[in-house]
């Protein structure tokens, strides 16, 4: 079972600058193994590491790292370098690469390739479409030639075709897709039979334009290991295979993850300081437009608080509280959602039940807390007052934060906005807003506190 | 390009309730669709829909839907339509479902089923474990074959072999794992060569008990569509393909936000409110007891309140412009560490870089947040001092934020925890004490409030 490298020993090794010891320990790792490495490395360690290998070595590394840190490493190389190594790759992993990097260098590059057009072509699709991830070298075969025609094609056609191939797609006189055969029914069925006799025609496929979430979600849904691309006239255009899909499904869950979160889109420019002070700052206005709105709205209730000092001490209770109750909705929602997994069909009752959960553990929590306050001496001359104030103002805004926190995401949704898009800065600063005027409106009625 | 169908449409034919109409709109649609459908509908809607299918169209169906759903759908069966629709099922889709099915109507379906002694093998792995998702069907050779012998075993043995075969393991006379053939080679390599001459013999496999985020890591860097489990002898016991990968891929990110969110791990406890309610009350205990601690140490400042209640108003948006930025970092790291990108071997160096960017976002919002509050009437007798405290109470907290929101989730994995527990629920409280308690201290010591 290879094991991926612990950084902090080769790190060590490059520091003491000793060149046969790091080429005799890397000698010791795969592609695979070099690849993880050299991801988690500063720029100048990972140059040093790959100066070390030969050329075609260096290109199966970066087939094997994150696009983003590939692209990286390309673009400090010379064009030609660059194009050298690039050449050795197949074309999707190609235009994966050459997709992060910028325009005058991608130029530079591109003409110094062998197979510049067909990059071109690839590079001209959406990054986030069918187009922007498949590869163009698939098996295909005329629905006309037999079992043992189809074998033999694959055997002459080896070295052109990709690295792992599990389908074979069949197609007519006009190249358009109708039918696939698997490896493992191409080796079972006798040699004689014609292929179109065979083949699966109950077909899965998408069209370039397809977005790639789809894609992911068609192959999971229907087991498959590649689907095939056709344009409108329903041709073969290429085929996404699942070893994309695979990094779409990864590279989609950070993203949502992180766009919640209002943290940008990629873990790659949260690296350095300067690009994650861009990509974060932004998504903090909401929440600093929102927190002047609170100190504003609440500005009303500054004699409240000369009166009754100890309101301000459950502030941050009342809100934060509401805050993780809205969170809890609103991931709940943007998740399933994602996956599929909410009932769209019936938002009435979706919300319904989020905010029946605030209010019932607004009631526990509340109460609790109104309880507990007194015994830790935040006493008031109304303690009653008081406590009632707590609890119901924790049941007023946490199911405030519930209502927010499951309408939003599936708000967005219907209006075909992507719900995970800074959810959370959104849904904390409403309910802070709304929570604590809820909580001070309480106060002046239950303390008879003038406003 | 098959579609996933809009449940609403059937819904309303389900409550018009004529059976005729639903078995024709049913019939339209393939195993996959049917599965996505029912997985929207209320549990009686979808034994509605389920009794319309025959027998094995039923096992299909329930073959493509997320284990959870199914295995509620199963457990509400009697034992023997129970076992007689999972008697048409792979080894590996069953055992999936009844790993959610409690204990005692599991041994009223085990005992039923054709297969229970294998079953019970596969049951007996840790669920998120290799074991626990591996298929006990692995197409195997002896070493010693050669291609054409190799190619008739796989045709002869067809039936009883998985759906989808992509590799031939080969093994020696002890059943140990020497190496792999993909069906690809064997349709390309020459009838009479030894299977040993072409095989791969650098190989990825996995133990039973390795963890199936290691396995869908290996998979994922690897670029494989299947990857074989040994015992402690090397010897072959099933193999993890990658549809399950798939799965393991979308649940541990789906637990992942979650479980950031104190939102329980999976969507499907999340469905109904009691449940609901039990798995993510507890998560507010760490909110609720940080908000009685906030509450008992800002007593202290109930004077300063008193004096200039507008120190009241921006609360919420110095502890709430903290919480953003603490999740802002720990969501980085939770995510970064949950997809091995970050340098977990610097960790001095990213907790450097995320408390640089706390302080510095800190500075310009600060600074915006205290130069326009006047602008909205947001005054005091001392703009200047109140203006300074807010400013640098930001900075404060956002800098405590960040801190606290990057150092816990490395902090958890270098112990070995989850950074993902809860990590929403924890940093926000956390701040919310810290942070506060600085921006009361500054405020006395600039504002020249009396304690």
């Amino acid at each position: 079972m290879p094991v991926i490298p612990n950084s902090a020993d080769y790190v060590r090794l490059i520091r003491a600058g000793d060149m046969r010891l790091i080429s005799r320990a890397i000698a010791r790792l795969d592609e695979v193994q070099i690849a993880a490495l050299v991801e988690t490395l500063t720029p100048k360690e990972q140059d040093t590491i790959l100066h070390q290998l030969p050329l075609e070595q260096r290109s199966e590394v970066l087939a094997c790292m994150r696009y983003e840190i590939a692209a990286q490493i390309v673009s400090r190389l010379v064009p030609e370098e660059a194009a050298s190594i690039l050449d050795n790759l197949e074309s999707d992993d190609v235009a994966d690469i050459l997709g992060e990097i910028d325009k005058e260098q991608l130029r530079q590059i591109l003409s110094r390739l062998d197979d510049a057009g067909e990059l071109e072509e690839l590079l001209a699709y959406p990054e986030n479409s069918a187009g922007g991830i498949m590869s163009l070298d698939a098996a295909r075969v005329h629905e006309d030639v037999t079992i043992a025609e189809a074998t033999r094609m694959l055997q002459q056609e080896a070295e052109e075709l990709p690295g792992s191939i599990f389908y074979i797609y069949v197609v007519d006189e006009q190249d358009r897709l109708v039918g696939v055969i698997s490896l493992r029914q191409l080796v079972t069925s006798k040699p004689d039979v014609p292929i179109h006799a065979v083949m699966a025609t109950e077909l899965v496929f998408v069209t370039a334009e397809t977005d790639q979430e789809t894609v992911a979600e068609l192959a999971s849904r229907y087991d498959l290991v590649a689907i095939p691309v056709v344009d409108d006239q329903r041709r073969l255009l290429g085929v996404v295979t699942i070893d994309d899909i695979v990094d779409v499904l990864r590279e989609e869950a950070t993203e949502d993850i992180l766009k919640m979160a209002g943290a940008g889109e990629g873990l790659a420019e949260n690296r350095s300081f300067g690009a994650a002070f861009r990509v974060r700052s932004p998504w903090l206005l909401a929440a600093a437009v929102g927190g002047l709105m609170v100190a504003v709205s609440l500005q009303g209730f500054e004699d409240a608080l000369r009166t009754v000092p100890a309101l301000a001490l459950f502030m941050p209770v009342v809100a934060g509280m509401g805050g993780n109750v809205g969170t809890q909705s609103s991931t709940i929602m943007v998740r399933g959602i994602a996956v599929g997994f909410v009932e769209t069909n019936r938002l009435g009752r979706v919300i319904l039940r989020e905010v029946a959960l605030g209010a019932s553990m607004g009631m526990l929590y509340g109460a609790g807390i109104a309880l507990i306050a007194p015994l830790l001496g935040a006493t008031d001359q109304n303690p009653l007052g008081l406590g009632l104030v707590i609890t119901f103002g924790m049941v007023g805004s946490m199911v405030i934060a519930a209502t927010v926190g499951a309408s939003v995401p599936l708000l967005l949704h219907r209006f075909n906005v992507d719900p995970a898009v800074a959810t959370g800065p959104f849904v904390t600063t409403a309910v802070d807003i709304l929570g604590l005027l809820f909580y001070f409106w309480l106060a002046t009625m239950l303390l008879q506190v003038s406003l």
